[in-house]
């Protein structure tokens, strides 16, 4: 990969114009991959939901029908084969309906859940530590300013140094809190791909072993 | 099965106490029959309902993933393993999605469409005949009872002969509408145990068809 796809965290303490700059072009990036995600999200939920009301919607069924015999109907309740029969599609239905739920399961831990983390905790992560830059960034520079005024005037000693010493915290801050964010970026770029890759492989190993496992016999 | 499976269309002209309470016990049955088919009807309308979302959330999935190579994406736009990767995601994807499609419109066919047809055109054919059926008796009733008021008066022939032709008619209107009526109650009593295995078959059908065609070889 070009150097790039890469934020120089070396160059944090600098924060000259160029870097600025570049980090502008992955703070777009992320809001791309944020936007992208977020719609792949929904697919997979409404994946997930059509799932699990299939498994519910069968399973009512074949409830239905076991409750067949229990109905109080006053004519052709002495209909014994029609009571088998049906007890016999209702089994048949009750297991293709837990076919159903293990693989709302399935999808649950396999597709559902590292999406899920990767939306609420690495993207969630880089929005407050965005926030939490532009925080140490405006105290660095409302620091800068009051000790920019401060040398045009004639101060006592103390203030001067509250000034110098305010400048120096907020500066190693706002070091810190830029190399955090930096660092975020960058990893993000990698972990974009597993995060896209792993619901997917999810979905697909949901699919296989639903058609491997004890569900396969029913068809 | 046992004699009382049959309202007697022989006895509709006389009318009979005995006639009337047997009719009772088809009507309640009727009834049954009817609450019965509606849950079903709204558990199979869900079954076809959570299938159509998944055929179309899935589908919305794989176009996702197709759309990935045209999102603007800042950083890593040329990274061609992962647009290769996810197209191949699609393709299979895709084609699960037509396989739920396939599902879906199997499902609408074979198992909807039977049990639409019993709920909206046999069950409702008995509540319109019933209705016809009470207005009938009614308007007996009163040609009966305007008849016997006649007997007790003097009145002239022209009255009298319009009377007794009202009597005539309403009894004649009522016998054809009762023996109708009856018929379709006896015929219900058929109809319900197809209108009930049809579309569970139908459902049957469909889920082995999926596994059998052309879905198959995804697995």
């Amino acid at each position: 990969m070009p150097g790039i796809d890469k934020l120089p965290i070396e160059e944090t303490l600098e924060d000259s114009p160029q870097t600025r700059s570049l980090l502008g072009v992955f703070e777009e990036d992320t809001a791309a991959i944020s936007s992208y995600f977020s719609q792949l999200f929904k697919a997979m939920q409404r994946i997930y939901d059509a799932q699990n009301e299939l498994s519910a919607a069968t399973h009512l069924t074949s409830k239905l029908l076991k409750d067949y015999e229990k109905q109080r109907f006053p004519l052709g309740g002495d209909d014994e084969v029609m009571s088998s029969t049906l007890q016999q599609f209702a089994k048949v239905i009750d297991e293709l309906s837990s076919c159903h739920a293990v693989l709302s399961t399935q999808l649950a831990d396999a597709m559902m859940f590292p999406i899920t983390q990767f939306q609420e905790r690495d993207l969630r992560e880089i929005v407050i530590l965005k926030e939490v830059f532009q925080i140490s960034s405006d105290d660095h520079d409302a620091a800068i300013n009051r000790y920019s005024r401060l040398s045009k005037r004639k101060e006592n000693e103390k203030v001067k140094n509250e000034v110098m010493e305010d400048v120096y915290t907020s500066r190693k801050k706002q070091h810190e809190t830029t190399m955090h964010y930096f660092a975020s970026l960058n990893m993000l770029q990698y972990k974009k791909k597993i995060a896209l890759l792993e619901p997917l492989l999810g979905y697909m190993q949901a699919q296989v072993i639903r058609h491997e496992s004890q569900c396969k016999d029913l068809y």
